[in-house]
C-alpha cells in the first residue's frame, strides 16, 4: 500500500558519456513499477519513421518559443539550431495519474528542472571512475578525437555538480544501477513528507488535538 | 557499488500492536542485505535458554545505571522494575563494519535515538487503518480486556507521532512492508549527503576548484 499516490518526477542525469540511456532502458525493463518516459518537444523535423507524440512532439519554432515565453517547459535547450524541451503540462498529467515520469537529461537541464519542480527526485549517475567514462566515450568510435575531447571536458565540468542532486548512483554495472534507482523511487514514496497527509486521513489523526 | 560504506542505523518503530516484530523478521528473511539486529541490554534475569550476548546483554542494576549516567545508551526504559536499553558502543562497532543495525523499538525509545543519532533512518510502521490494529491486539488472546484497552489508548497517543519519522511504511502485507524497508535502506545509502565524500574522492573532484 502506497501512501503517496501521486507519481514522482524522476530526473536521471549525469556527466556526458556515463551511460544514462542504458541505465534508463534497464530501469524500464525491471518489474514492479509504473514508469513512463517523458516525451520531449522539438523543432527539429521528424526523421524517417519518427512519430509525433511517440518519439517527440514535433512543433514549429513559433509554438516552441511561445512555450518558453509562457513558462510552459520544465527545461529546454538549443542544439545545432533546434529547440528541445520538456512540456510541463504533459508531465503534470502523468504525475496526477500516479505514473512515475522519468526524465533522462543533461546536467544543465536537470538544474533547470530543480528550480521548477522542487519535489522531483534528482539522481546523478556517476561512472565508477574517470577512466571508465573515458573508455566509454572512446568505445563509441563514431566521433572525432576532437569531439571526444570536448565531451571529456564537458564531463569534467559536470563531475562537481553531483552535490546538487538528491542521490548519487554509480553505474558500475547497469542492472545494479537500475535496481538502485527503483529502490530510490519506492523509498521516496514512503517518505514522511510525501505520505503524512494521507496517513493522517487514514488514521484520523487530528493535527490540532 | 555502494558509495556510502558505513552501515546505517535503521530504527523500526510504530504504535503498539502494529506488528513491528513480524515485519522485522520478514525483513531479515529477505535476500541481498547485511542486516544485524541490535541486542538490548537488560537488568532482568535471563529466562531458561536465554544466552548472554545473544538474546540480551544481561547486566546488574549498578552497571546499567552507570551506563545511563555516562550517556552510553542510545535509548533506555524501565519496564516492570527492570531496565532495558541499547548499548551505544556495540551499535557503533557494527556500523563501522558496514552492517545495517536494525533497532525495533517503541515510539518513545525511537524519539530518544533521534536525539543521539541524527543520521539514523527512522521508519514508522503504520497499520492500514485503526480497525486492523485493534483486531491484531484482540487476536493475541493472551491479555485481559483492560490490558488491551490500555494498549489501544497507547496506540492512539502514538499515531500522531508519525510525522517525526523519515518514512512511513504501511503494514498491510508483511512482505510488502519488509520489501519497502529494504528499498529505503538501499536508497539511503545512495543519498548524496551520505555519499558525496566518497564520490569526490573517486572522481578527484576538487571542491575548491
Amino acid at each position: 500500500m502506497k501512501l503517496n499516490e501521486r507519481g514522482l518526477l524522476v530526473v536521471l542525469s549525469g556527466p556526458s558519456g556515463v551511460g544514462k540511456g542504458t541505465v534508463r532502458k534497464a530501469l524500464f525493463e525491471l518489474e514492479g513499477h509504473d514508469l513512463v518516459y517523458s516525451i520531449s518537444m522539438t523543432t527539429r523535423p521528424p526523421r524517417d519513421g519518427e512519430v509525433d507524440g511517440i518519439d517527440y512532439y514535433f512543433v514549429d519554432k513559433a509554438t516552441f518559443e511561445a512555450k518558453i515565453e509562457n513558462d510552459e517547459l520544465l527545461e529546454w535547450a538549443q542544439f545545432v539550431g533546434h529547440y528541445y524541451g520538456t512540456p510541463l503540462d504533459k508531465v503534470e498529467a502523468q504525475l496526477k495519474q500516479g505514473k512515475e515520469v522519468v526524465l533522462e537529461i543533461e546536467v544543465q537541464g536537470a538544474l533547470q528542472v530543480r528550480e521548477k519542480m522542487s519535489d522531483a527526485v534528482f539522481v546523478f549517475i556517476s561512472p565508477p571512475n574517470k577512466e571508465a567514462l573515458y573508455r566509454r566515450l572512446l568505445r563509441r568510435g563514431t566521433e572525432s578525437t576532437e569531439t571526444i575531447k570536448k565531451r571529456m571536458d564537458k564531463a569534467e565540468r559536470e563531475f562537481p555538480l553531483a552535490h546538487k542532486y538528491d542521490y548519487i548512483v554509480v553505474n558500475d554495472e547497469v542492472t545494479n544501477a537500475a535496481d538502485r534507482i527503483l529502490a530510490i523511487i519506492r523509498a521516496e514514496h514512503a517518505k514522511t513528507e510525501r505520505s503524512i497527509h494521507k496517513y493522517n486521513e487514514m488514521l484520523e489523526v487530528n493535527k490540532d488535538g
